[in-house]
C-alpha cells in the first residue's frame, strides 16, 4: 500500500473518517475513495483470509474483539492497521441515507436480498479493485484450460441484494468465477457485500465487463454458454450440460435480451410443475447452478 | 358471502374504506376484517381464476381495466363487486407505515423478498381462510393415499418476503401443498402476497400449524419428513429421497430446533463445493425441491 492509513484514534462521530466511510454507501465514493465496506466477523473473516490483498483497514469494539479475536490476529498478520472504537464510531460509520427495509433489521430476519444492517461492531475497508472490461478476459484466461469449469455471467442484475446473494450461491455451488457486465449492481456495494456474507472474497469476481467480449473470450476458451429460456426445447435435467460451462444470467423483470439469448451457445428451460409462471432469477441461478454441482460431482 | 359490500363508489382518499384496505398491511386489522390485500394483475388473475371462493372485491383503474380486461371480466364471471376508481385511490390503498426497500421500488428491480409495491392499477380483496392448527391435518388427510406427493413445511420462518416466495418456489417445484406452523410470518401479509405472485392461490397453503402435529400427522400419512442439516451424513444428491416426501425448512437465522430435527424421519446435508458456510432458508429449499421434482420426473 502507497497511502498509510490515520492511525490516530477515532473518537468523534462527526469527525472526517467517520463521515468518509458513511459514503461508501455510494458508488461514486467508493470510486473517489477506491474503498468499499465490509461488514460483519463473517465477511471480514473471509476477506482476511482469502484476500488480504484487498484489506485496507479494520475497525472493532472491545466486545467485538473479544467475541472475535481471531479479526484482529488476521488483520496483523496481514500487516492491516487495527483500529479499536466504540460501537457507536461503528454505526455513524453504516448509518445510510437510503433506508433499509425495516422488517429485515430485526435480531432473526435475513431477507434474501440483504442481510442485516448489524455489523456486530466490526467493519473493514478494502480496496476497490479497477473495474475494465479486459479484467474479465484476463480472468476467464486464467481458468483451467482442462477439465470441469463453472462460470457464472450476471448481465444487467441491478438489484445489489440480488447481485450478492447470486455471488453467495455461485460460491456455494462451486463456480470457478462470476463476471458482471458493467450494466450490473456494483457487487461492493454494502447492501451486496452484506448479502455475500464473505463469497465476494472466496472466488474470482470481475465487474465492468461487455457482454459481447465475455461470450466471445468464452468460446475461444472452449467454454460454452448457457442461457435460460422458457421457450427452450431442452429441459435442464434431461439437456445435455458440457463439464466446461458458463451460465448467463439476466434482469430480473425482463430476462436476458434477445440478442444475448441467441449469442449463448444453447438455451435449457427450468421444468415449472406447478402454476407459477416465471422463476426470480436467484431461483432460476440456483437451479441451474446446484444441477451443474451434480453432474460435476456424478462424473467423479 | 353474508355480508354484501359497500356498493358506492369511492373518491376521496380519506375514506373509511380505504383506511381499511390500507390498515390491510397489519396483522390485527387483517384479523379483525377478515380481510387479506392481493395487489397487482397476476396475482389477482391467479386468486380469481384459482380461488375464486377467496375473492370478495376487485378495484381497477380505468388505465388496468383497458390492459388487463380478464380482471372485470374474471371477477364478474364469479360474482365478485367490480369498482372502478382512480389511481390515487389504488396508491392510497397500498400506502404502508412501515417503508419497504427503496432499492426494490424502481422500475426494474425485484428484490428477492418482496416484490414491487406498484399494484400497477389493480387491487383485490380476499377473505381471510382462518387459522387453526386443524387445517393442517384436513390439508394433509386430503392428499391421495397412494403416489407421490411433495410436501413443504415451514416452521420459524419469520420474513414475510421469504415466505411468500418459498411459496412461489414450492408451487414452481410442483409441491401439492404447504404446511405453516404458527410460529411463520403471515402468508397473507402485502409483503408475502406480493412475493408469493400468485402461487399462494395455486396451491393448498395452511397457517396455524403445531410442528408436532404435523410431523405425527405426516407419518399416519405415509409421508417421511426431511430436514436439510450440515451435519446430516447423507448428501442430497445421492440420498434416497421416498415418492412421498415432506421437506422442513426452518428460521432464516438459526435453522432448525434440535427436537425438530430429532423428529423428522432423516436428515441431508446439502452439498457445498466452495467456501460459502451455509445458505439462506431459500436457496436451500430451491436445492432440496428441484432435486425432489428431478427425481420425481426421471421416475415417471
Amino acid at each position: 500500500m502507497t497511502e498509510r492509513p490515520d492511525q490516530s484514534p477515532i473518537t468523534s462521530l462527526r469527525s472526517e473518517r467517520v463521515r468518509k466511510v458513511a459514503a461508501l454507501a455510494g458508488r461514486s465514493a467508493r470510486r473517489k475513495q477506491q474503498s468499499f465496506r465490509v461488514e460483519g466477523p463473517q465477511s471480514i473473516r473471509s476477506l482476511l483470509s482469502q484476500r488480504a490483498d484487498l484489506a485496507r483497514e479494520l475497525f472493532v469494539t472491545a466486545r467485538a474483539d473479544a467475541a472475535h479475536p481471531e479479526l484482529a490476529d488476521l488483520a496483523r498478520g496481514a500487516g492491516v492497521p487495527v483500529h479499536a472504537v466504540e460501537d457507536q464510531i461503528i454505526r455513524a460509520m453504516v448509518r445510510e441515507h437510503d433506508v433499509e427495509d425495516p422488517s429485515s433489521a430485526g435480531p432473526v430476519s435475513s431477507n434474501l436480498g440483504g442481510a442485516l444492517v448489524n455489523p456486530q461492531g466490526a467493519l473493514a475497508l478494502g480496496r476497490l479493485p479497477a473495474e475494465e472490461s479486459s479484467a474479465a478476459t484476463a480472468a476467464i484466461g486464467a481458468l483451467p484450460t482442462q477439465g470441469p469449469v463453472t462460470v457464472v455471467v450476471l448481465h444487467e442484475v441491478r438489484d445489489p441484494g440480488n447481485v450478492g446473494t447470486l455471488i453467495r450461491t455461485a460460491d456455494a455451488a462451486g463456480a470457478d468465477l462470476v463476471v458482471l457486465t458493467r450494466t450490473c449492481a456494483d457487487p461492493y456495494a454494502p447492501k451486496a457485500v452484506r448479502a455475500g456474507v464473505g463469497s465476494l472474497f472466496h472466488l474470482p469476481v470481475v465487474t465492468g465487463a461487455e457482454i459481447d467480449e465475455v461470450l466471445e473470450t468464452l468460446g475461444s476458451a472452449d467454454i460454452a454458454t448457457a442461457a435460460t429460456s422458457g421457450y427452450a426445447q431442452d429441459e435442464l435435467f434431461t439437456a445435455e450440460l458440457p463439464p466446461r460451462l458458463a451460465w448467463i444470467f439476466g434482469n430480473e423483470a425482463h430476462g436476458l435480451d434477445e440478442h444475448t439469448l441467441q449469442a449463448a451457445s444453447f438455451g435449457v428451460r427450468i421444468p415449472l410443475a406447478g402454476r407459477a409462471e416465471s422463476l426470480n432469477v436467484h431461483t432460476a441461478a440456483t437451479v441451474c447452478l446446484f444441477e451443474t454441482l451434480r453432474r460435476r460431482q456424478a462424473r467423479e
